[in-house]
Formats: C-alpha cells, structure tokens, sequence
C-alpha cells in the first residue's frame, strides 16, 4: 500500500471544527463517493459520508466498549494511515450475473487506544461508486489476544429525518413486514405488537429497528444500510435516538449478555451503505458480495441451481399435518410418490418433504432439547423405497432437518444426518429453526448461532451438500464463501398468506429486493396459483393477495438458485398452461437488467439465462395497478425472439379476481417496447425465446 | 402393590396437630427408621422422619413451583397410598463388595394437585434400615407434558442444631474443603472467600451448603443427606433457614433462570438421607447405589479396574509445562517412554499423559469454545509410535479429554476423539471441565451439564472406553447404572497439595469417606512420596501434610476402581520398599469391613482382594496422633497369613518428618489383635497374604 493513493485521494471535505486534525478522506473510483475519518479534540474517532456532495451520514462516532479487558476503545490516536485500490472482475458459482467487478479504493487506518490500554487496531473502509464498507480489525499483539466485546459503539448519523423501510428490532425473529414511516416515527413495539401470527419474538425496545434497513431522501437518494461476512459475530440491530437522527449498533447479546468473544487476529463484519439516486442501481449493487471471501469450495461442480415441489403447503393450508397422528399425515409414502410422480412429468429437480421423521409429534414450543435425531422415517414412509422410485424418475429427493431450535442437538446429530444423506443420495437439505434457541439463552441472531449456520455450512459442503436454511439470521453474502449454502429464509415468505392477521401485504415484495434480498438468496417459495385457501378448510378466511400473473413474476424478481413451485399439484394442474413459466424459467443467469423499481411500488427485472439465449422478465406492482414500459434493447440486437407473455387480465385483481391471467405470444426484437399493465396486486411474467 | 402391607407397617407416630387427616407412616425392615407422610389442613405435604424414635427430620414440606405451566404444586389431595417390600441382592461389576443386598419397604403416595391445574404427581420413599431415599414423579397425563422446574421446594427440617461437615453450596466448584460447626454457624461466604486457590466459584450465598451434608447429632447419630441416580436433573444445594434450622433445595439453575426441564413420565434425583448411630455403618451404606439403576452395559468384559501411573504431578510441581511453548513441555514422546517403562517395570495397568494435544497453549480462563480437538498431537508426541512402545511392554496408554469448560466443543467432536481412541487401542480417558462452562451461563452443576457427563458414559460405553472425569458434578452413585463410569474427581483432589493457600489439611481424608464418597467413586491421586514441593522450584512452599505411610493407606480408605500413583518415578525410586504396597494393592474387592471411624478424625477399613484370598486394610488420623486398635476377626478363621505393615515411624510426624515409616512383617490369623500407632497426620497400611 502507498500513501501517494491517498493523497491523490484527499477531497476538499468542507473541514469541521469538530475535527482536532485535518481529516483523512478517501473517495470511490468515480468520486461521487467520499468517506473522511477523524479525530476530535477528545480523540474520538468519527467518520462521515458523502454522496455527490450531499451529506450522507453526518460525523459519527466509531469504537468498542470490551467487558474482558474492561476498556473502551473511544479514544484514539492514528498512528498510520495506508490506502489503495482494486479493479477486479470474479465469477460466481451461480447467480444473477456471471461476472461481477469489484472495484474500490480503500483507506485503512491504524490506531492506538489512548486509554493506556496499549491495544491497537484498524479501521478498514474500502469506497465503492455504489456504496461503502468498514469493519473494525484487531491485529494480533501482545496487549489483547483473547477478549469479549461488551459492545460496539459505532453510530450512524443521518442528515435528515428520511422516510425510511424499517422492521422492528428483533433478536430471535426478522419474519416482520415492513413499516415505511420518517425515521422519527420508528415505533417497533406497536408494530411488533400488531404482528400476531410470529410464533417467538424478541422485540429489543421502541426505538430499535433491523438491518437491512432503506432510507429514501427528500432528494431521491436511497441508502441501504447493512452489513457483510456477518461471522464469528451477532447480527448488528441499530438503536435509534431520534433528537439526532443517530443510530448506534445495537449487537444482540448472549445467554450472559456478552455481545462477541473474539481472539485476535479478528475482525467485525463489513458496515455498509448501498447508496445511489437510482432505485434500479441499488438493486443491482454487488457491494455486498464484494465484501466477502471468495469461495472455499475448490470443486463446486456438485452445486446445482435447482428447481423442486414438495410436500409443505398441504400442511399450511390443513390438507395435512406434519406429525404422524390425527389421520392425516403428509409425508406417507403414497403421497409422496405422487409429488414424485409430479415433479418427474415436469421436470422439477427435487421433492422436499416435510413431517417425514420422528418428533413431530412432540416439538412445537415446547423448548425441546433431545426432538428429532434426523434419521428415523416415520413408520408410513418409507424413504429407502421413495428414494429409489425418484431415481428412476430422474427425480432427488430434498431432506428436511427441522431443529425446532434445539441446536446442540442437531450439532451431535449432524455427521450422522448429513452420512443418512448420502446413502440415500440426497444432496440438498432445507434447515429449520422454529422455535426458542438450545442452548438456552441463545438467539437466532447471536454470535453462537452465526457460528452454527456457518458450521453447517462447512460440513454440509464435506458431504456434498447444499444448504437452504429456514429461521436463520439475515444473509449477508456469505454465499460467495459457502456457495452450496443456496438460498435461506430470514424474512416473511410466502407461508404467511396463510396467517389470519397481517399476511402478506401485496406491497411486500416490492420491497424485499431493497432490503432482505441484498444480503442473499431467499426461498420465499411462491407459485401458490389458489387465493382462497378454505380448499380443505372451508373456515379459513386467510388468502393470497396477489394474482396469478403476480405469483409467476415473483420467480424473475425474487432471485434464488433455488425455487420452489409451492403450491399442490391439483392446483397446477387446472393452469397447466400458466404453469408452464414456473417450468421454464431458469434459477441461473448470466444477466440482470433491473429496468424499474421503486420500494414499496414495484419492481421490473430482466434476467438471461445461463448459456442461453434466452431471456425472463419479471414485473411486480403493490396494491395499485400500473403500467410499465418495457423497452427490450437489452435482447440481443438484430435477433427476433418470441415472447411468451404471462399477464394479468384487464379485470384482474388481487382481491376480487386474482386467477384472471392472459397468456399471449409475440415475435419481438431490440427495438420493441412493450407496454406492460400490471393489476392491483398484479404482475407479468414474460418469456423471450431466441429465434 | 398391596394396602395391607402398609397396615402392618403403621407406626404409633406421635400425632402432631398440623396433621389435618392421621398421617401414613412407614418403617423400615427392621423398624429403626420410620418415616410418616401427611396434609396439613391446608393441604400442604410435609414428611418427617424418626430414627429409632428420634426425631431426625421435624415435619418438612414437599412441593414444586413450576414456571411452565405456571403452578405451585404446594397443596395436594391424596388419591392413592401404595406400600410394598423388596429384598434383594445384586452383584455389582466393580465395587468394594461383590454383592450388595437392596432390602427396604416403600411408600407410594398419588397426589392430586389442589389448586385447580389436574396435575397428579406422585411421591416414592424408599424406607432402608440405613436410611430413606423419597423422589417424586409425574406420570404421564394429559394435564402435564413437557414442564419447567423453577423451584423444588423439599424441605429438610432439623430436630436441633447440629454439628455440621459442610463446604459452601456453589454451582460450579466441589473442590472446597469442608467446614465443621453447628448448622447455625454456616457461613458459607466467608468460607468460600478463604478459598484462594479454586479456579471458578460461584457461590450461591452465606446460607447456602453442598450436599452430601453431614451432621452429627448430640446423642451421636450420623445423619447423610443427599442425592441419588442424579439424571436429567440439576445438582441439588441446600438454603439454609437458621431460626427453624431448615434446609430447603436449592437446584442449579441454566442460563435463563430455570432449574429443569422435563416430560412426563419423569421422575426427580431421590433425595436420601443416611442415618445411624455408628459412623462405621454410615460408610459401608450402600442406599445410595440401591437407588440407581442396574447398569445398562451388557456386556462390561472389558471394563476393567485399573492403576496407572502419568505425566500429571510433574507439571503441577514446576518440572514440566502441559503447553508446548517454553522448553519444558511434558508430554514429549522421550520422556512418556519413561513413564511407559517405568508402569512396564512396576506392572502398572496404564500411563496417562496430559497436555499431549494442541490447545494448551490458548485455553486457561479464555472462555474460548474451538479450543481443543482431541486428535491433534504436539508436534513432539509422537503417539503412534509411543501406543506401538506401550504394548509391547503390556501397558496401555490412558487418554485425556480437557475440554476447558467448553462442552459444545467437546460434544461436537466426541464421536471423532473416541475413534480416534479405538484406533490408538487406548480404552480409558480422563475427561476434564476446568473453566466456565461453553454453553455461556450453564454451570457445572446445572441439568445441562448433569445430562452431558450421561451422554459422555453412554457414548464411551458404545466405543468401550471408560471414563474418569474431573470437575464434574458431585457422583450420585450413576456409576452401578455405567459402570464404565470408573471414577470422578468431583471433590479437593491430592493436587490441592501444592495449592498455596489451604491445601489438604490433615483431616481432609477423613472426612472424605462420610461424604463425597457416599456418592462413588474419586480419583484422588494419592501415592506422594516427596512432601516438600520445592523440588523443581525452590520457591515453592507449598507442601504435602501427610506422612508417607498415610499415603499408601489412602489406597484402602479411599475407595476406587481407578487409582493413580500421583507422584514421579524417581521419587518412588529411592522408596521402593514403600512402593510395593502401591503396586500391591488392588483395585477391586470382594469384601470391605468399616473397622473403625469418626469424621474429621480417623478411618480404618479392612477390604478383600477381589477373588483372592488377601486382605487390605487402611487407617489414617487427622493431625493428632492416635492408637487404634485392630482385631484380625474378617481373616479366614485357622488360617495363617503373612502381614506386611507400612506404619509410621515412632518419630513420624507430617509436620516434621513424614517420610519416617517402618516396614514389618509379621505372621498373624483371625485371632490376632494389633494395635496401629498413627502419627501426626499419618496412617498404616497393611497387606495380609494368607499362607
């Protein structure tokens, strides 16, 4: 690294009195970026943001409270200052682009704490044109080897009052739907309060609010504020004071109330901020894979993007149940064969089973430790022969590993499962935390559990296995590392258009692609083609408030190398021809065209497939209907394709006629622009062949 | 189960008032104890219990507070009185006797909870000639399924203030020395505070005590309360409430507060009480072991009692380090071949090496969870060849498991530390939890943990490796119900000897026997022949307060099927006469005769070599010197054996000169009377051969 970067770098920050010396300042590539760090007279250490020359976080404070030693780390001196930059381009395993450049200059800071505490660490920014990251690093030294983070002081100041997407701060849960409200107005325990069909909550305080969490301001600029590689640490919620406009992180804690036990060399995840005057960038930012370590798979040939049915929402809806008595269960080998049956004629990769072991009968909320042991079928499946008939099916079947919370169980229990897997030639495994965290005093969202997902993650890939993690902590990238980890839960999916109180607001996914999304692929499994869902049980007044076209569209806008077609085969089997988008669409691409957004209103994507030519587009809107015009210049130029469009008909509706779809084929080129009208709750789902 | 027996057994209990209906009584076998169960108009539960009609406990409450559902199981309607009698007698795979007779008659009292709940428990005395087990259970029901335990509330109620042997209650450490004064006296604080050389305390308060508590009436009654078949249960401690001398249980509690978590059917540890008038039979009691579970391993062929020698003592005084850096690393391949020689030359069954693994470089006090991985040598322990070494001269190596507290660890990788066993043909491991317990705010103690050290039997029994644990909980006889289970330290160890501030008072070994050993078995680690530890650091003052004769009779008074000769090589080399007694002696016996004791004072046991025709025998003092007289009438009658006496010189003192003994020979039969002259802090050791 040099210092002649640096000084190349230094931007004419208008110098606050606050600052005792010149601050160090550092922008992005294209410069509309800048990050300036400095100390105040106090040697506090502050950093502040800028975006185009408009404020994006006023100076806001940096460091650490640590309970072992007992010290805060608050004042500082800067005792080196280094900078540099990167311009490279990297592959992913899978994803919406094929290649992704990662281009950024960085500023690292070295400093000694001036208590006397003799510790000394850094502070790694690195500026990107599409946002920032920094995480705190401690060297290796003699002062602090083994330590505990009591917590971290770091603070976010906003410049303005924003309207902002927020969820309730929450250690155990982040399956909330969003409030858009000024940041001024964040009021989490009514809004936890209201949300009535989440089985655990562990709601922080009023004025704590999760991450990733969106500002839009007066001025058109969206910030997305999160965080990356979150490992071997808690997931960061924000604490508001609203006087100032401050966030500070707010770590969840452990069963004592520690925050993060660390040894040195260690570092913090990356702090981020995806910050662009364009809705349709922030979307499409990379920022968050960058911030992580490339892959620790050598050979990820095993790692298959893939598409399946299963047997799930036939227990939502009270077709089924999951546990072996009371008549109805699921996952008897009968019916199993029929998802088989099913996904063979239509060629889906994988058959999920639910309720298919031992333990349900005796799980739910009852804080369980010794539950499921993950390798005993229940005595009417009977997984040897079913796993047999999907292989001459062409068919794998997907295992199923509810922990019901009881963690240390499933930890004793997991070379055991993951060997049952592989004799069975199962190779992917959908992972449940439902339920109040073993060990005791553990959360969904503590460093013991991000510990556990990551371990999960490292074991299931020595056994060739891919991960989707259900109740896990928010994703924040560590796909690039573990990419057999193909897509996680961690927000409201679909199953709560089948919760009686709030559901899922037809706005909701709208938004997930500026929040949840960024961090990671979600298995929200849409696809679910009947609204009213009294099918088996004709008191439920719970229904799906999008239309047809919508649920279609979702599998454009919601990326995931793993999707789900949700919804039971008797009920696709009335809209085989709708259907057959959720047969064709890919769950692998080499392209991502986000032509339209706006949170909370509606989201336009386009994606290529993976070695094809081929192209999908998918077009969400919220409760309100809305035309988009969709022009095609990103179809290859010269060519003709035929679209398959898969729309909404002119009276559908999410509420009064949500099934009213229109399927229509055109030829089209590069130069066609479509007009696209999407119903309230509405969507379109098109297909572009190349000719 | 028949009512008429329980007619039989009424006993003229005195009526008290508070009894709202005449209460049930029951006594023993041989009408000694009699314990009676009634309501007080208020529907509370309370026992007491008499011995030879004393009063032993007063009227005493039994009860639950339960935080799931939340219910105070405190006022009951009897629905069922059961009584029954069992004499039994049943061969144990170890033990210091080859059969042990279970004769006791037992109440069972179903009880309706009164307070609206439907909740039915029931409670179990078991009635011995030596004292009384009672526990309660709940059955299986449809009121009651899974449940939490926020407080048992069993009562023991004193008849007067007695002299009590009592360590201060703590849920992490039982490593305390005792203390001797009336109940009323206990002041657990202050004691616990004197306490400078135990690594982790956490002290529950001044009025709390461990159990096993001993008393000492004034008209010279024994009593033993405490705890047996501990399992899926926390430890219980015991509060003291001094103005009604009432102890009340005070169980371990987890990381968020809650004592147990349990499902019915489910049953608590048996709270017991041993009672006699001679000290003698409240050591040879065996209502501890009646109350646990037949052992669960069929075939125990390969569990073998064992001595073993070890690279352990030699790190405690100063000449070696467990961890690798510094130059003086114990466990190099050239200096465990000296062990392995030396238990080759001595006839040692096994040589334990600690600080072996990578790890101890980065454990003490750091709380760290990924700290050891049991398979990985230091670089200069070649274990390979150093197994290979070990078996050609007919020893086998002994394994060691140091967790460092941090179970999760240990947990997730036992499956690969005990192959790893199996491949290294090593069959026993020294398990080890020094330091706060991993997961955070479990205890030593807590049912967490309790369930843990059961795990651990159960898993090594299936690899057929057995186990001797240090800084686990207090034994409550599990080791009939694993007898794999060898031994555990749970309790002041010999290695407090080189503790500076307390160390092991003379009397520590006395008191030993009538308490912590009620429970099974301890691996002491006696065997020390040098008494000043200032051999590799001159600076040390600490120091051993025993003669050396009373070393070698800590083999007999302390019993275990796991015996170390603690100390190095070449201090056995230079008393080799002395050392035969240790190689001598055995480790398992057919017959044990309590001759004579009085706690903090003296022991003096005579045991049968296990199915050999030889007997042992051990005495020991405190620190006064004592004559104590020994009839020869357990030897075979006519018959003649050779006596070899290792006894205090007429000059040995522990004080001034405890490396003084004598060795005699002499010829002796059943009719012979020897008088034993025990010096300051000193002992005698015996072995009888028949001719």
């Amino acid at each position: 690294m040099t210092n002649s970067l640096l000084t190349l770098l230094l931007l004419g920050f208008s110098l606050v009195s606050l600052f005792a010396q010149q601050p160090i300042s550092i922008t992005s590539p294209n410069r509309s970026i800048a990050v300036a760090v400095g100390l105040t007279s106090a040697g506090e250490l502050t950093y502040q943001v800028r975006y185009k020359n408009k404020p994006i976080l006023e100076p806001s404070r940096l460091g650490f409270a640590l309970s072992k030693p007992q010290v805060a780390l608050t004042r500082f001196t800067i005792t080196g200052v280094d900078s540099t930059r990167r311009d490279e381009t990297w592959k992913p395993v899978w994803g919406e682009v094929s290649q992704i450049r990662n281009h950024y200059t960085e500023l690292l800071l070295s400093l000694q704490d001036k208590s006397g505490s003799g510790i000394s660490l850094r502070v790694r920014f690195r500026v990107f044109d599409d946002g920032v990251g920094f995480r705190y690093e401690f060297p290796q030294q003699m002062a602090l080897t083994h330590f505990i983070i009591a917590d971290e002081l770091t603070q976010f100041r906003l410049a303005a009052d924003h309207r902002t997407f927020w969820m309730p701060g929450d250690y155990d849960s982040n399956e909330y739907l969003y409030n858009f409200t000024r940041l001024t107005e964040v009021d989490a325990v009514t809004a936890a309060d209201k949300e009535k069909d989440t089985a655990l909550k562990t709601v922080i305080g009023p004025n704590a609010v999760q991450t990733p969490l969106l500002f839009k301001t007066a001025d058109g600029v969206y910030i997305s504020l999160y965080e990356a590689a979150l490992r071997n640490y808690p997931v960061m919620h924000l604490q508001l004071d609203k006087p100032t406009l401050t966030l500070t992180a707010q770590l969840v804690p452990d069963a004592v109330g520690n925050k993060a036990y660390l040894q040195t060399p260690a570092q913090t995840p990356w702090r981020t901020l995806i910050i662009s005057d364009k809705a349709t960038d922030l979307l499409a930012s990379k920022l968050i894979l960058n911030l992580n370590e490339p892959s620790t798979i050598a050979d990820p040939s095993w790692i298959r993007p893939q598409k399946f049915v299963g047997m799930w929402w036939e227990m939502h809806i009270g077709k089924a149940t999951w546990e072996k008595a009371g008549g109805k269960h699921g996952a008897n080998t009968q019916n199993v064969k029929k998802y088989i049956d099913f996904a063979a004629r239509y060629g889906f990769d994988g058959v999920l089973v639910e309720g298919w072991n031992v333990g349900w009968e005796d799980w739910f909320g009852n804080w369980k430790e010794d539950v499921f042991d993950f390798v005993t079928p229940y005595p009417d499946y009977n997984l040897d022969s079913l796993t047999a008939y999907a292989q001459q099916k062409g068919v794998r079947m997907i295992m199923h590993h509810e922990t019901s919370g009881s963690v240390t169980n499933y930890e004793r229990r997991m070379d055991a499962a993951f060997q049952y897997m592989n004799k069975q030639g199962i190779n992917t495994v959908k992972t449940g935390y439902v339920g109040r965290i073993i060990p005791r005093g553990e959360h969904h969202d503590s460093q013991w559990m991000i510990n556990h997902y990551e371990r999960v993650a490292q074991k299931a890939a020595q056994y060739r296995i891919m991960i989707d993690s259900h109740e896990s902590a928010h994703p924040t990238g560590l796909h690039r590392t573990y990419p057999n980890w193909l897509a996680s839960e961690a927000a409201r999916g679909s199953e709560f258009n089948n919760a009686p109180t709030l559901g899922i607001t037809p706005e909701h996914t709208t938004i997930l692609p500026f929040t949840r999304l960024l961090g990671g692929p979600m298995d929200f499994t849409p696809g679910l083609f009947r609204f009213k869902l009294d099918q088996f049980d004709k008191t439920r007044t719970t229904r799906v408030r999008t239309t047809l076209a919508k649920q279609l569209a979702l599998y454009v806008t919601i990326y995931s190398p793993l999707q789900m077609a949700a919804d039971l085969p008797e009920n696709y089997e009335k809209h085989l021809d709708a259907f057959q988008f959720i047969r064709d669409v890919p769950v692998d691409w080499d392209d991502t065209k986000v032509l339209a957004a706006e949170p909370g209103d509606y989201v336009l994507i386009a994606r290529k497939e993976k070695g094809a030519a081929n192209w999908y587009v998918g077009a969400i809107t919220d409760e309100n209907s809305r035309d988009l015009s969709l022009s095609l210049n990103f179809l290859e130029a010269g060519k003709t394709y035929e679209a398959v469009l898969y729309r909404d008909a002119p009276n559908a509706d999410w509420d009064t006629n949500p099934e009213a779809y229109v399927i229509e084929k055109k030829s089209v080129t590069a130069k066609t622009k479509l007009s696209l009208h999407l119903a309230n709750g509405g969507g379109c789902a098109i297909q572009f062949i190349r000719r």
